[in-house]
C-alpha cells in the first residue's frame, strides 16, 4: 500500500489535537510538520520555534497557521517580525519567549531542540501534563532523574522519537513489566565497526563522518562512530523503561533494520523494525495511541536478503563501557559523561584531538569529576546545569593537557 | 536469566485458573502440563483427555490432581479405570465423554487434539465463552466461518498456540486494526527449499521427513515440505486477525527465528521471535494476558549471526498457490482443500504417490469439487463434516486414478 489516498487517516484523533513544535526548522520538526500537513483536519498548530532561522520559521508558521512563532536568538526578532507582517501570526524572541511557547496550552508537544539549549523548554513542556514527544537526548542523559520526576509529577505521557526508544516503546506490550527480561538496543556499529584498534588510532575526521545508514548532524555522527551514542541511549532507556541497569544491552546490527528487541520471561522476543526513516517514529508519536499513515519506504526483507548481528566490542569501543559505568554509578556521572563528551567531540570536529582521544579524555574527566564532586546528585534542573558547567570546565582543562 | 527461582510467577493469576487439556498425552499437552506443574498455585486441573494412551493419561491425571480423565477410544476404558483405581480421579471413555470433558466448567481450555477428531470437542470448548487456547488447525481451516461464529457468539477469547499465529497475536498492538497493512507469516521453506522442480520429482518419503528446524508429527512434516502447511496457516490467519485476504503474505526465513511480522501504516513492523520451542507460545497462551516464565533457550542473535529471507516460490511449491486460491474462493473451498490434502499426504506416507502428486491431486480434487458442490457454504459443523466427507470420497476416487 503506497498511496495516502488508501488510508486517509481522517479520524486519527476524534477532535483536532493542538500541537506545538520546539525546533520546527530542524529535520525532526520538518518531518513532523510534513505529517501534520497530510492530516490538516487532525491537528491545530499552536506554537513553532526555531533557533536563528527566522525566515524559515515564518514560512512554516504561515503555511501551517500557527498562533505563535518564537526565535530563540533575540537578534533575529526583526527578521521574524518582518517575515510575519500581515500574517496574523504572533512573533516573539529570546529564551523567555521560548519557555512561554513551550508552556502555551497544547495537547501534544514535540521537543526537538537538541543539546543543552533544549533542556529548559523541554522541561517546561513536560510540566504541562500532556503528550510530550521528544528528540532531545540531554533531558534523560544529563538530567534523567530530575526530568523523570517532573514527568511523573505532571503525569505527562512521554513519547520517545529516537528510533531505538520508539522501537522499545512499541515492543513493550501490555503484560506486566516484571515479565521483561531484557531490552536490547541495536547499533549499526558505525563506520569503524570492522576497524582494528591500530586502524582506529589513525581514523580521521572524514572517516568518522561516513555513517553507513543514517544522515545525521556532525556531533551525533561522531557519537555513532565512537559508539558513545549507543551508550547515551542505554542511559535514556534506563530512565524510560521499567528495567534495571543490568537488563539493558546493546547488539551490533549493521543494517539498522531492527531498532530494538524486548525479551520476555516466556522466551518471546518482540522487535520493532523499519527502513531507516525518522518519519516512522515521528508518525508513531504524533498519532499515539493510534497510528497514522506515513510516506516511508516499506520494509522488504526478501529484497534485503539478510540481517546480521554481532556482540559489541567494548574494548575497541570503550565509550560503550564508560557509558555503562556512568549508568551504574548514577548520581551526576551521566551529566559529567555527556558534558565531557560534548567538549571532546567538538575538539575532534576541530581536529584538535585524535579519534581515540575522545573516549580516553571523557574517561579521564569522569575520574577527575568523581574525585572532585563525586556522588553529588541533582535535585533541580539548576543543579544539573551547575554540574554540567563544572564538568565542562574540567574537560576543557583536560583538553589543554592533550590537544 | 535461566533459573525459575528468579522469576517464580507466584502471581501469574490472582486466583487459581481452572484448566482442562484436550489431548493431554501429546506434545502440546505435555508441555502445557509441564508449565502448569511449575506454577502449581496458579492452576487447578479440571479435565484431561487422550485418544488411546490410557496409562499415560492416568499417570498425568494423578500427578496433576485432575478431576476427570477421559479416553476417546472406548476400548481403552478398562485400562484407564484400572490405572486410576483408588486415585479419586473420575474416569470416562468415548466421544460423548470427550464432549462432556470439553464442556466441564473451566477458565482456560487447551484444545490440542489434532485432525478432524478435534473438531467437535474444540467447538464444545469454544461454546464455554472462556479462554480457549488451541493447536487444532482444522477448526479454522475446515470450519473457519462456523467456528468463528461460535467463538463470537460465546465471546470466547481465542488464544492461538501455533507459533506463527501466537506471534501475530503478540505483534498486533493496541492501535486500531485499520492501521495494519499486512501480516506476514514466515516459513522455513522446509527440506526442499533449494530443490529444483526436477529434483522435487524424485523426492522420497525419507527426504520429505527431514525438517530443518522443528520435530513434528509425520503429517505436518510433509505439509511443511509441500508448504501446504503455510497455506493452511494463511487460511487460519485470515479467520483470526482483522485483515483482508490480500493483506496476508508468506516470507521464507530458513532459520525459523522470526515467526510473524505485522506491518503498520506508519512503516513500523512488529515481529515476534524465539528459539523454535513450542513452550514459548504455550506459556504465552497459558498466562495471557500476563506472561509467565518458561524454561526455553533464550534467543542469542549475536551467536546466530544472521537471519535470512527469500520470497516464496509458488511455482515449485504450488500448494501455497492452491491454498491462496481456496482462501480467495471462500465457501467450502478450504474444507475441500484440507480433506483432499489429508488423503494425499496419507497416500504419500504409504508411498502410493510421488511427492509432487500430493499438490497435483489436491488441485484436481478441488476442481472436481467445484464442479460438483462448488460454492456450497457450511452453516453448521455438521455441514462442514458432510462437505469434508464428500471431498474425501472425491479424493479417494482421484487416488485410484493415479496411485
Amino acid at each position: 500500500m503506497d498511496s495516502a489516498a488508501l488510508m486517509p487517516n481522517l479520524d486519527v484523533h476524534a477532535s483536532p489535537r493542538r500541537v506545538s513544535i520546539l525546533g520546527a526548522t530542524g529535520s525532526v520538526g520538518g518531518s513532523t510538520l510534513d505529517l501534520i500537513a497530510r492530516n490538516p483536519q487532525a491537528y491545530d498548530v499552536v506554537a513553532l520555534t526555531a533557533n536563528t532561522n527566522a525566515v524559515g520559521l515564518a514560512k512554516l508558521a504561515i503555511e501551517h497557521g500557527a498562533g505563535l512563532a518564537v526565535v530563540a536568538d533575540e537578534s533575529c526578532y526583526a527578521d521574524l517580525k518582518d517575515a510575519l507582517a500581515g500574517s496574523g501570526v504572533e512573533a516573539a524572541a529570546g529564551s523567555g519567549a521560548l519557555i512561554e511557547a513551550a508552556g502555551r496550552p497544547a495537547d501534544w508537544i514535540m521537543a526537538a531542540i537538541s543539546g543543552a539549549a533544549g533542556l529548559r523548554p523541554t522541561f517546561e513542556a513536560a510540566r504541562q501534563g500532556t503528550h510530550l514527544a521528544f528528540a532531545n537526548k540531554e533531558c534523560l542523559v544529563s538530567a534523567g532523574d530530575v526530568f523523570m520526576q517532573t514527568v511523573a509529577a505532571a503525569q505527562t505521557s512521554l513519547l520517545p522519537v529516537d528510533s531505538e526508544h520508539s522501537a522499545a516503546f512499541q515492543a513493550i506490550d501490555s503484560s506486566p513489566s516484571d515479565s521483561i527480561e531484557r531490552i536490547v538496543l541495536t547499533a549499526s556499529g558505525g563506520p569503524f565497526r570492522t576497524w582494528s584498534h591500530e586502524q582506529l588510532k589513525r581514523a580521521t575526521l572524514a572517516d568518522a563522518l561516513k555513517h553507513p545508514n543514517w544522515t545525521m548532524g556532525r556531533k551525533i555522527t561522531i557519537d555513532s562512530a565512537t559508539m558513545m551514542n549507543k551508550g547515551l541511549e542505554l542511559i535514556e532507556a534506563y530512565h524510560l523503561f521499567p528495567v534495571e541497569r543490568d537488563q539493558l544491552d546493546v547488539l551490533i546490527h549493521p543494517q539498522s533494520i531492527i531498532h530494538c528487541l524486548v525479551e520476555y520471561s516466556d522466551g518471546s522476543v518482540l522487535a520493532q523494525m523499519s527502513s531507516p526513516d525518522m518519519r516512522t517514529p515521528i508518525a508513531y508519536s504524533l498519532a499515539w495511541p493510534r497510528r497514522m499513515w506515513a510516506p516511508t519506504e516499506r520494509l522488504d526483507l526478501a529484497k534485503l536478503g539478510e540481517l546480521t548481528f554481532e556482540a559489541p566490542d567494548e574494548t575497541r569501543f570503550k565509550a560503550l563501557r564508560i557509558a555503562r559505568e556512568a549508568l551504574a554509578k548514577g548520581g551526576s556521572a551521566s551529566t559529567v559523561l555527556n558534558a565531557a563528551n560534548e567538549v571532546f567531540v567538538a575538539a575532534f570536529l576541530k581536529e584538535e584531538i585524535g579519534f581515540l582521544s575522545i573516549s580516553d579524555c571523557v574517561e579521564a574527566t569522569m575520574e577527575q569529576a568523581e574525585r572532585g564532586f563525586g556522588g553529588q546528585a541533582a535535585v533541580t534542573l539548576d543543579d544539573v546545569l551547575e554540574i554540567d558547567k563544572e564538568a565542562r570546565a574540567l574537560a576543557t582543562r583536560q583538553l589543554e593537557l592533550v590537544a
